[in-house]
């Protein structure tokens, strides 16, 4: 288990090497060489080839890359070939979207719990999945294996739900809250900060407009 | 308006000060030093002041910051301080939670539009905004200026929603679809992969419980 560090940034490529794969699955195509990767990915092929050689390489001279193997080894190492049960905390809009997406769209993600403070929703089904009161949790944890919480809540509340779940034991967190979650180091979060994404996309907008000249 | 460049990592780092700022803002604080602003962030005071230096500075030998001006200096950065106009289209669970987001967390960015091709969702009204037919944009974006598409739709159709609204002069993309878009120079495009996301937390995850010994 002595693995070579791997860097930050060929981790965060590899998701989207594991998209252009199962797309190519879906559409048939059994193999493909670095060079058509790369039309593709618009990532230069010798990246590629370095990318996929930190995990051991897996093309082979003249033949390219079995995209089905390199599929499957892909999810393997981002550990996604085997089942991730989750919880979910705060089931407004956005809750129930991620809720739906899971369900329909998240292999080897399943949702087993939903929690809110709201009596109104308590009882009632998203996915098939009853809401429960955010105060059974620690129960909920003590009798189910939970890999990930994902926080759907607002921002004021999150840290202390965190909080909460970090002392049952659950390890990871995936947080779509507006704040960063303080946290032990034992213990990760990924976030997916929707006004960051957005900012930054105002940003290059702006920066785009400046260039062609219609900002200045 | 020949700026200097400012690194990449350095642009993906202002929404995160822009965050914090509001929650110093809202708290009443009106004035930070580098070194507080370090401990809330997790980020080195030095890496603070080389950020923040990239826009001009801001701060002053022995007060720290002014944090309304820093909040308002920014936001003008990152061009979020005048309004922009933004339709959707894809108005399913995701759209939906995304409308409502941005409706009342998203100050400045005002949805105007809503669009999908589903016969049942057409009329009805989500935020206080009719959904419209799809092929009721291109008459749309003739009347109305609109500064940036949000893309909650399957992947299948993504790319053709995309070139047929990139014809119509919309320069920005909020791409929430599985795939990368491919757009002309002159168009920007930010992502929200949720399964890319989702990955490297599995990725994360199992790299933690490899380090504790869980996983070996």
């Amino acid at each position: 288990m002595d693995d070579k560090e791997i860097s930050k940034a060929v981790v965060r490529r590899m998701p989207r090497y594991y998209r252009y794969l199962e797309e190519l699955k879906s559409r048939g195509v059994e193999r493909i060489s670095s060079s058509e990767l790369s039309d593709m990915m618009h990532v230069t092929a010798s990246q590629i080839r370095q990318d996929l050689n930190n995990f051991g390489g897996f093309g082979q001279q003249g033949y390219g890359y079995n995209v089905d193997f390199l599929y499957d080894e892909i999810g393997k190492i981002l550990g996604i070939s085997s089942i991730h049960t989750m919880i979910l905390v705060g089931v407004g809009n956005l809750g129930h979207a991620i809720t739906n997406y899971i369900k329909f769209s998240a292999k080897n993600f399943k949702i087993i719990g939903l929690f809110d403070v709201n009596p109104a929703l308590i009882g009632q089904t998203v996915s098939g999945e009853k809401i429960q009161h955010y105060d059974e949790i620690p129960k909920f944890l003590e009798t189910h294996n939970v890999d990930i919480a994902i926080l759907t809540i607002p921002k004021d509340d999150a840290q202390k739900v965190c909080d909460d779940i970090v002392k049952c034991g659950v390890k990871a967190f995936w947080n779509f809250t507006h704040i960063d979650l303080n946290v032990p180091k034992d213990v990760v979060v990924e976030n997916v900060h929707l006004f960051d994404s957005l900012m930054l996309l105002s940003y290059h907008r702006e920066e785009v407009l400046r260039e062609s000249g219609n900002g200045s």
